[in-house]
């Protein structure tokens, strides 16, 4: 198995995470980087995804992933090993969540000159990142079709801060009751705006639509 | 729908979290009445393990559900329209968690004496509530086949509070990357004696198994 940079993660010290995450997004823009976060629940196959879109996108865009997980570095293992692209895991030590210091310390161990999107997968919660503003460009998030269409019901600030909402395992809906327009019309009592993109992600189903929003939010964030 | 009681749950203001558990415990002990925490990430299907559950047992047992939930009440009602055992619905709020302090809030709207087994169903979430003691007798969790078998190294300290590991949807293994055999592996890592429980709820396969384990649990706490 490849070997990929671990960053244990320290607790932030700065009071006001929103401010400090407006400096962040300030500073990737003067540096024309784009910044992902992307949120799901444990599960939901957020790496997998990553996986399919990076290599969609990796021929137009320099890009470099931190994989944030309480524990382990199974997924930034395996993202530089199916892409080729650098990968990094940071360590939380049992935190819930990152806020824009902690994003800003994954950064630090990232080449982010030259590097056009970075993306952040976040710890696997629906609760805790949804509070903390890591200073990404944009939030998105991972349904998948196993956890149930009622999630946006239960989960109403995860939906209500995230701009795309990717709908995992489209395959299997046949084994499960997931009714997708109640789940649309769910997510857009939480955020009208949000872009709501079906895929099944083992297959690539659905990801070129993702990955040409990913691709269309870069270049203009860097115009 | 049936409407059932909301109890909207306040910040604790206990500094010691594990002794107060341990004071709550000590009361339920002496009225004998069996709390179960059970925890899961979003979507797993504990609602749905535990209306089967609970239509086992509630001829033997008198049973109570408390339904942690950010926001919505939609579990509660779905526990008293499919059992009609007594249901309440706690908010937490935006909380991520249920401590000691916070459980008690909701165990004071429940008829506890009488009761045999209170059920609190926690936030889903695999992070936070693992690291707060609610003052239950045992942790339980609900881990779900599509959200993958390597979860144990992901959540250590989910798996290794939890005495009773249930694996949901196993009708569904053939459509997922699942290997129950390397699951029980990284579960008997994290914990070496928890009890690894096979089930699919929405047939109620293996179900048995699990209201055996938890029926035993409430007469050996109640002795």
């Amino acid at each position: 198995m490849d070997e990929v940079k671990i960053i244990e993660i320290k607790k932030s010290i700065f009071a006001d995470n929103d401010l400090d995450a407006e400096h962040l997004r300030g500073e990737l823009k003067s540096r024309g980087v784009y910044l992902l976060n992307l949120m799901s629940a444990p599960g939901s196959g957020k790496t997998t995804t990553l996986i399919q879109t990076i290599n969609r996108l990796k021929d137009q865009l320099h890009i470099a992933v931190m994989e944030a997980d309480i524990d382990s570095d199974v997924d930034a293992v395996k993202i530089k090993e199916a892409t080729g692209i650098p990968s990094i895991q940071l360590h939380t030590g049992g935190m819930c969540h990152l806020d824009a210091e902690m994003t800003r310390q994954g950064l630090d161990n990232v080449q982010i000159d030259g590097t056009d999107l970075v993306i952040l997968e976040n710890v696997g919660n629906l609760v805790c990142p949804a509070e903390f503003d890591t200073g990404a460009v944009r939030n998105a998030m991972i349904l998948s079709v196993p956890e149930g269409h009622d999630k946006p019901l239960k989960y109403p600030l995860m939906f209500s801060v995230c701009d795309v909402v990717v709908i995992n395992k489209i395959d299997v809906m046949p084994y499960f009751d997931f009714d997708l327009e109640k789940c649309k019309e769910y997510i857009h009592m939480r955020n009208p705006k949000a872009t709501v993109i079906p895929v099944c992600a083992k297959t690539g189903e659905g990801i070129d639509k993702f990955a040409d929003w990913l691709l269309t939010e870069v270049r203009n964030w860097q115009k």
